[in-house]
């Protein structure tokens, strides 16, 4: 690679899919990679620069001048060219407009005008339209004047004069028809679509569920403004599926990252700023058993045994809880149940905890009796009648924590929130506080007032 | 709909998409259902019957009799027909085989001998094939001929005398070809392709980097023997996911589950047993922090002011762990680190930890002052020094929990393991014990010698 003997390696590297040339051109460093990338024609660089982290793209832009870079920007995916637009700032933007042609500036800036949490702003424009009164033959023509620079393409659009949607028809319809046939035979009418402002994770969703390999997005007026693309699909339920999860262990987003940010990509301070908010948020919260403790204090002096399983309590019921909101939080958002399943789901909870409480709280019952057999007891209670009481609160903080646990995403769903929010570091925190209330109430009741 | 005009109701419904007369479908009364099935013409019912549950396709598998299902059973999707007669006893399957095509029968025993985590066993062996030395008329023709009864396909697979694969073109290739071009002048040889023996998620994996639509499966000898679907892709990587999900909180899968099983599938007792092993396996390593606590029993004894802030020390500690693991495995599924980040990963998890512990501690040593104001404290202690070793262990104990949040995913990868064991529910026990160690270790040297 060193010997500069470049037509080798564009032949040897040129051969190998666009994002396999994508990692290696990105291992480079920037002075061989500009060399390496001026190998490459136009619509390659095109592909290649579409497929560069949000950096890298940005070094190309600035090393590049604004003429030469304008038309490998024309050859790009609409959808990523816009995405790329968006993220410039307004001197940047402007300064490069004038070098588009006229069809792609107008493009790039309706694109980069919705909101990219929507449809629209995963939408691409590069899909083929043909009209219900065209034959097979007259179709195809105007897809090969229409469409060889375009990216693939999969289902073909039947539009009215007004651009309103009418149906699709299938590649291969096209490809097991006669030149001859009429269009309007072959046309499928049972068409999903999706609204410009949909929610980008509705549309994902819908591809998902109907199995399509795209999906025809109409603004208000029916009309035909974009498709989004199955590829996208998967990378929205990829980044949707991370913010599910960052969201359970109580990691904020920012809303100005991008979905492509890695680990790596993220500074300490951002990473800082993503992670604080809950823990603070919860260290308060976490006052509230700082106050319980406190008002039991004098329990704790005269029995310091209760201080000894404190943490088996606070942790068996933080994972219990845990497990359970885990488990409901992703069956909402799979839509395997929905709110009005409460009641079938607590009762089936209910149960469900009974079983756990029962092993959980025997093995609690042996671990004190082993662990605090020479423990001094204030007056005659027995070690046994002690366990027996430590157990009993475990139990009860078991079916309590995984009832809380299950019970507030479905909650948070009913008021219309993300029921993500409330999963394991809110669950653990919220248990905590019932369960030192359930673990001191049964404490003074029976053991301290003997 | 019950006023039984079959034939109104057949048009209203017939022209919606498939999934959607599922849907309708799935919430009728099995008389009703087998009565509407039988509505529509061989095709849809093969169709409709692949998109219903496991439960329901057995249901009507036992009302039909075997002829007649055999017939549906001819025209579905060579996946899903594999996957219903994997889940048949031998008896039914036997009773089954004869009634089919040799074709059909032959295909269906080879499909369902995969293992159903292998990209075999999500594999579908509908696609069409054709010759390097034809033109693209000869092509058009043989697609003719293979396949209008199967789905939807996009890519056409070129194959040499003994099936290996040499490379594809696309639809939009045949359709902006002459017909005269030949094959040889369209081939793409940049192909992707996985093994049978691969696993699906790989498989899953590899259409998503390389946005493909299908995957093609080659066997041990490079022959073709089937595709991956985008749509079965797509699942697979939700249902991989759940289960990434449903592992960081200890919910263990069994393996002879299906994917499409929701939480309502579940009887109350799988769901316990899902759940139970891991809470039991951390009540046993519970019994540590017991035993650390045990050994402490004189230091709580002396001072009950300990015993109110181990909650808040156990607590913000297993946050800060779960959430640095959350990040970490996150991360590593999804390839932005790998194990030989190691180093850059532990430093800078360490400078997060550390502006986590600065604020984190402030608001310790504040809350211990306000809360405890009016605690008795032994000899010359002064609130505000006990305050600060609190807020000094749990600086430590955030830094300490961080580390070791986002170190064990990467040791357990490293031995080859899956990171998504060690999240939430081990790390919070983990970092019990750790944090244990340093809250006692600081009191005893700092707080009881005086």
């Amino acid at each position: 690679i060193d010997t500069e003997d470049w037509n080798a390696l564009k032949d040897v590297i040129g051969k190998l899919p666009t994002i396999e040339i994508v990692e290696i051109l990105e291992k480079l460093e920037e002075q061989d990679l500009l060399l390496v990338f001026e190998l490459f024609s136009k619509k390659e660089k095109a592909q290649i620069f579409g497929e560069f982290s949000r950096d890298l793209q940005y070094q190309i832009f600035n090393k590049l001048d604004k003429r030469a870079f304008s038309k490998i920007f024309e050859d790009m995916r609409s959808d990523e060219r816009a995405d790329f637009y968006q993220e410039l700032t307004l001197e940047e933007q402007t300064s490069l407009l004038p070098y588009l042609n006229k069809q792609v500036r107008s493009n790039v800036v309706e694109l980069s005008a919705y909101d990219s949490d929507s449809a629209g702003g995963i939408m691409t424009t590069d899909f083929a339209t043909v009209r219900v009164w065209m034959t097979v033959r007259e179709a195809v023509d105007k897809i090969k004047i229409d469409s060889p620079g375009k990216k693939m393409i999969y289902y073909v659009y039947v539009v009215d004069d007004e651009k309103v949607l009418l149906g699709f028809i299938t590649l291969k319809d096209l490809i097991l028809a006669d030149l001859s046939d009429k269009i309007a035979d072959l046309l499928h009418v049972d068409y999903v679509a999706a609204k410009v402002n949909d929610d980008r994770e509705r549309a994902a969703r819908m591809i998902e569920k109907y199995d399509l390999v795209a999906l025809p997005i109409l603004n208000d007026d029916h009309k035909l403004v974009g498709i989004v693309r199955h590829d996208d699909a998967i990378e929205v339920i990829v980044a949707e599926q991370t913010e599910d999860m960052e969201k359970m262990m109580g990691i904020t987003s920012s809303n100005d990252e991008g979905d492509d940010e890695g680990y790596m990509d993220i500074s300490v301070f951002r990473h800082f700023k993503k992670r604080v908010v809950w823990l603070v948020s919860l260290a308060i919260v976490g006052m509230i058993s700082g106050l319980i403790l406190h008002h039991f204090e004098a329990a704790l002096d005269q029995m310091v045994i209760l201080a000894l399983y404190m943490p088996m309590l606070a942790d068996t019921g933080g994972n219990a809880g845990s497990q359970a909101s885990t488990v409901i939080i992703r069956a909402l958002s799979l839509g395997e149940v929905t709110v009005k399943d409460w009641w079938t789901i607590t009762f089936k909870e209910m149960r469900i905890s009974i079983l756990l409480a029962v092993c959980l709280s025997s093995i609690a019952f042996i671990k004190v009796s082993l662990l605090s057999f020479d423990t001094l007891l204030p007056g005659t209670l027995t070690l046994s009648y002690v366990a027996f009481i430590i157990s009993l609160a475990l139990a009860l903080q078991v079916v309590s924590s995984t009832i809380i646990g299950a019970g507030l995403p479905i909650i948070v769903r009913k008021f219309n929130g993300d029921p993500a929010v409330v999963a394991s570091p809110a669950i653990t925190t919220i248990v905590d506080i019932t369960g030192l209330l359930i673990y001191f109430s049964l404490a003074t009741a029976f053991l301290l007032q003997v």
